[in-house]
């Protein structure tokens, strides 16, 4: 058997016989030739051939003389082939995958989206995808974080009430995991240093473009901290990670485009209420999404940074677990990374004492029964400590420039959509 | 300030103070002198002072002058200390973490997990985890395959009816998903070779040693194959990349006395149907876990290996999309992987066209209907594929001989357990 050469390793075997496979992306039957286009996970192969093509992503084994041809993708072609199907398509892709702009609307994207991914471009986004998960665990790896897996069903919703998908437990009631926000905590009293990479869930009733039901949340949680900005720290040296293995992908961000940004050796900061005094003197809890841009733009234009952190965060606006500001517990230790616009990340410190826990609960009329399991890891000492979130849905879809985040999600979950 | 030195760094600081910082493991109180171990992520530090010791699992940051002595741990031990509380405990440990063998039994370790874990023998357990989803995925990632992130809320309860925890999704009925089964075999038709790392949920009844509510399932899923030797293939390449990155946890591998396996070059397969021979004449569709044993032992005495793959299962005993044995389709093209003595991974080849999806549902008397997003994937061209499943929990038991998968999940859930 002839092995199986992948269409970007073509133009090494020029004048030797070779079995390629994929799919027929496209067939052009010609008067007196006929191109077939194959497409495979490296790239395109064109095959000509004097038969009918095969129907659009029909799967086919074609043995083939490899050619020089400048004009053909990647500067080689398969002539005097022998074309065998694999695999019979039956029905029609919902649109032409072969077509350089997706020539669809986001809904019949998302309902063949099977089908519809195969098209280069769309792929190309899940490879940016997998290649930044992977930088961010690389990074996170060389700083000594071991990767955890904490449960996704929980006895109680303890980050929030609402937005909680509850489950029948065996007869029980239980609820999907907001966040892994507890488990990794107490993992720091394991490991120091922890990251998982997992689905979270949230029962999100507004169709947003910026919300889903299910996303993959890229967490992290770090010990022996002096504060928030060790955390940043942390933040920086993943994203940069994160940017540089998605570089890795050459011919994905060629293919879309796409502009990566550059990672300052140092993200700049502003505090809270200084950011409120630039935006005119406001004097608000929080960012409203005009805030986040406006920041955003400042940043970029004056301190050349497609990144900012805002920190010092209201505690209004933030969880009881966080840390509040030293000297001034108006604010938290506690910041949110801007990158292009919008807020990319939500990170701080953490409180890390057991009475610390009790008041804030307390000042904020809590019970802390309902958080006994997670308090108790508070009363077998626990250092300083911090960590982060990163959506990777929304990550790729700000790297990548993509409006909505269903589209960088492969099966996406949202009120309306449980299918595919 | 002095940056922080772990444990394991200590000796090569001989002469400086330095500062090291971790939870109080052990404090003696002789007549003259205490010394106080500190443990953190790299190991334990003895720390010689005057005062009495702090309470079990206080955390501490301790400045001393590093100085050889060769009764301590790490040949090297601090004098001259400035003790300072980073976190009190305020309860005592549920075990003295310091004793060698765990002082506890399976309920209290898991009751109290976020503590228990702190015993280096238990969180060495989780290390060796860490480090075998490591060795998958970059033995994955090595041979062209895309990582992949899929619903775990589905519309239907596709792969088996029982078994299936129910959620209420926005007042509509969705399932959690019990595996990515389908969703990994779509993207065979984006991406060629796919892996997912996740976690999946079986509503599982029992009480037993071998089944939990939620398990991380390490996924792939491989286009373009012959048939299902080559999916043993790449299972043994991801074995083998598992145990590799295992092995390079040096201590944790030390300190658990872990034996870990040869991976054959070539793992050695028998068929169902020889196997049954060499049971004593069985005709079974199934094996017992009492054949798993023998022919697990078998295979150690007979060719050397711990591993051995069980080829051609009854069609019988496999799911639909299971691909027949090509002439004799009462057996399938799939198989099982044993490791000392019990099943660790079941795989093999799919269906791939449509129209035998269709004869496969008909022929089980199931309506197609129930899986028509599944089955809508294949009218649209899809290559011979298959892959395979490996729970990670159950390969840290097997790899480590711990009987419990409960032991090697750092938060179980199971019909009785739903905290911490």
């Amino acid at each position: 058997m002839i092995a199986r050469v992948l269409a970007a390793e073509l133009a090494a075997h020029i004048g030797e016989r070779v079995r390629v496979a994929g799919w027929v992306h496209r067939g052009r039957e010609l008067k007196s030739v006929t191109f077939v286009i194959v497409r495979d996970r490296s790239g395109l192969t064109q095959v000509v051939t004097a038969g009918p093509a095969p129907a659009q992503e029909t799967v086919v084994e074609v043995t083939g003389l490899v050619t020089a041809n400048s004009k053909a993708p990647g500067g080689v072609e398969l002539v005097e082939p022998v074309i065998a199907v694999l695999g019979e398509a039956v029905a029609a892709p919902p649109f032409d995958l072969y077509r350089p702009v997706v020539p669809a609307t986001l809904p019949t994207i998302l309902d063949g989206a099977p089908v519809s991914l195969r098209h280069p471009a769309l792929r190309a986004q899940f490879e940016i995808a997998a290649a930044s998960v992977a930088g961010f665990r690389s990074a996170l790896d060389a700083i000594g974080c071991t990767e955890i897996h904490t449960p996704k069903i929980v006895g109680s919703a303890t980050e929030s009430g609402a937005n909680v998908f509850g489950i029948d437990y065996f007869g029980r009631r239980a609820f999907l995991a907001q966040s892994p926000q507890f488990f990794k905590q107490s993992m720091v009293g394991v490991f120091e240093r922890v990251y998982e990479v997992g689905p979270v869930f949230r029962a999100e009733p507004h169709d947003t473009a910026r919300h889903l039901a299910q996303y993959t949340s890229l967490d992290a949680e770090i010990g022996f901290i002096t504060d928030d900005r060790d955390v940043m720290s942390v933040l920086r040296h993943a994203i940069a990670g994160m940017v540089s293995s998605a570089a890795s992908r050459v011919e994905a961000v060629s293919l879309l485009g796409a502009r990566l940004p550059e990672v300052p050796a140092e993200i700049p900061v502003i505090h809270f209420a200084e950011a409120q005094k630039l935006l005119g003197g406001k004097d608000e809890i929080d960012l409203s999404p005009a805030d986040e841009r406006w920041l955003s733009a400042w940043a970029a234009r004056e301190l050349g940074s497609e990144f900012l952190f805002v920190s010092g965060f209201p505690m209004a606006k933030r969880p009881f677990y966080t840390h509040p500001q030293p000297g001034n517990p108006k604010y938290s230790n506690s910041f949110d990374l801007l990158f292009r616009g919008l807020e990319l990340v939500t990170g701080g410190q953490r409180l890390h004492r057991h009475a610390d826990y009790l008041a804030a609960l307390a000042e904020r009329g809590e019970s802390p029964e309902a958080y006994r399991s997670y308090l108790d890891v508070f009363a077998h000492g626990m250092p300083p400590h911090g960590g982060f979130a990163i959506g990777l849905e929304r990550w790729t879809a700000r790297l990548l420039g993509v409006a909505n985040i269903r589209q960088t999600t492969l099966f996406p979950r949202d009120i309306h959509r449980l299918t595919p």
